[in-house]
């Protein structure tokens, strides 16, 4: 590489993948890469970093001196700030400076995110380029539910960082117990693995939250209600965030959501049956405002390079 | 009056009544008054404001032509830049240009908002006086329900000036019908009609929130049942709120939330409760976050003022 200090690394380190994405300051992608999250320790975690973003540089013929800075998104509760990741169960990281960690291994400025937040920014910037944005919503169904948000063109954290973990809203007082000590979160009903065990009381065998979707449209009855009632607090769980920030656009990704087709068209009609009697409805709630993550679009990579750019502003 | 145009004017024009205050650039006191709103035209709206103002200008000692801006909150859907009020049903105001007519009538700039979003400007600056603020959330509980917010210090409007219109939710979809066309929308089970209408069920003759609430107190067992059923959707509201904006401090105000403890009391109990077992709970809904608007606040004119103060910033 000519240029020193010219290239952006964008990193979605996730429970069991960490994806990389190398690209110039301007956003040309020169490599990309995915490879198995380590995560038996904080130094395992480190290092699939570090090995990922070997390969991305390898792949471009640049070295680690030619990256100007690193975003990285992190499925857990990050402070942003200080660049320590609070809690991620599933990386089994708590209260560690994992910001510090990377920007000592990279000798480069690095700003670590909330893995939904990383994302939607990569949403917005993307969807930003054919439509002007001001307000977005990101909803993320998969292992749990939260939202991100941009709000007036900038990503909306909260006071705590927590803007958005709508999953731990009570939904069902009399619900199971959820992992945070209360009972009936919307985490405990419409999460992929609530899904799946919610399944399980109906078919023979283990399910995943996908199958149960497929086998709702191939016509199995069982199949057909549980995603039913799946759907309806979705698209009241959407209604809430249309009624509480009036974005533009939701948009919806995750595990769950990767189910198309047979995962959206629920949550539509859920929708057109109640604009028939609402203009409230016709007019908050149309079709176009609600639409499923671009296929082939990997949001936590692009999310996490653009907060690489916002980190070349900060100090080493 | 010595000096041109150092006069600031808020006011906040209810259904029944219309409520102004008059200050100093600074926000000094000078005068203030409350006069019934004259509602069966838009010109009769007009003249309970002119009445009004004319008031507190002759309190001060003022004219016209001292006030460098007015501020006004309406109880409906506004749209602040075009200065229109789009629809307020209890004023009778349907795409009226409220702010043209009213800066024409007293020849200064005018900024009309949401009279919720204004009194959370009001309640924000108060707060922000003894404690800093970035992020605010007013609840108003009265002949509806919907939200304000304050974000980086910022009022918060979305897309079409909707943000919070969480009144309009649906809570339960085989509930009865709202004035939106929707069942079961939030506003339909815990505004001032709504619990009276409950109440109706119960006591022989026609009873208010109010009398709900204190009923409740003296021991009336329907009474605490109706109380303990609009609280727990309340607390649930609340959650929402706090989860989805992770704001600092949740104000509650508005017609019901004037039975004060009686209705406070059930809320917090709820959280009390859910804290037992939830370190979540505890984290994001200790008792501090949520209060009272302040006793002999008034929230509506002191935030329709804070609007005149930006409205000084406005071409006449």
């Amino acid at each position: 590489m000519g240029n020193m200090r010219e290239l952006l690394v964008g990193v979605d380190i996730g429970g069991t993948k960490t994806a990389v994405l190398l690209t110039t300051r301007d956003g040309q992608v020169l490599s990309e890469t995915v490879v198995p999250t380590l995560s038996q320790s904080p130094e395992q975690v480190v290092y699939s970093v570090c090995h990922a973003v070997a390969i991305v540089l390898n792949g471009a013929g640049g070295t680690v001196s030619d990256v100007a800075a690193i975003g990285a998104g992190v499925p857990g509760l990050v402070e942003r700030d200080a660049g320590i990741v609070r809690m991620a169960a599933n990386l089994n990281l708590e209260h560690y400076p994992l910001g510090a960690t990377l920007s000592a291994e990279f000798h480069t400025p690095v700003l670590i995110e909330n893995d939904v937040r990383a994302a939607t920014v990569g949403i917005y910037h993307h969807l930003n380029q054919t439509e002007p944005l001001r307000h977005l919503a990101y909803l993320s169904v998969g292992t749990g539910i939260s939202a991100g948000m941009v709000l007036n063109g900038q990503l909306y954290r909260g006071t705590n960082g927590m803007a958005g973990e709508i999953g731990h809203v009570v939904v069902d007082p009399d619900g199971i117990l959820c992992s945070c000590g209360q009972r009936g979160c919307l985490e405990t009903i419409v999460a992929g693995p609530a899904i799946a065990r919610h399944a399980a009381n109906y078919f023979a065998q283990p399910v995943t939250a996908s199958e149960v979707y497929e086998a709702a449209v191939r016509g199995s009855a069982a199949a057909a209600e549980i995603v039913r009632h799946v759907s309806t607090l979705l698209a009241r769980t959407i209604q809430w965030l249309v009624m509480a920030y009036d974005v533009e656009k939701v948009v919806i990704g995750g595990g769950v959501a990767n189910s198309g087709d047979a995962f959206l068209q629920p949550i539509l009609s859920h929708f057109a049956h109640l604009r028939v009697h609402s203009p409230l409805t016709q007019m908050m709630l149309p079709d176009s405002k609600i639409m499923l993550l671009p296929a082939g679009f990997n949001a936590g990579t692009w999310g996490a390079l653009h907060l690489a750019r916002q980190a070349t502003q900060l100090h080493v």
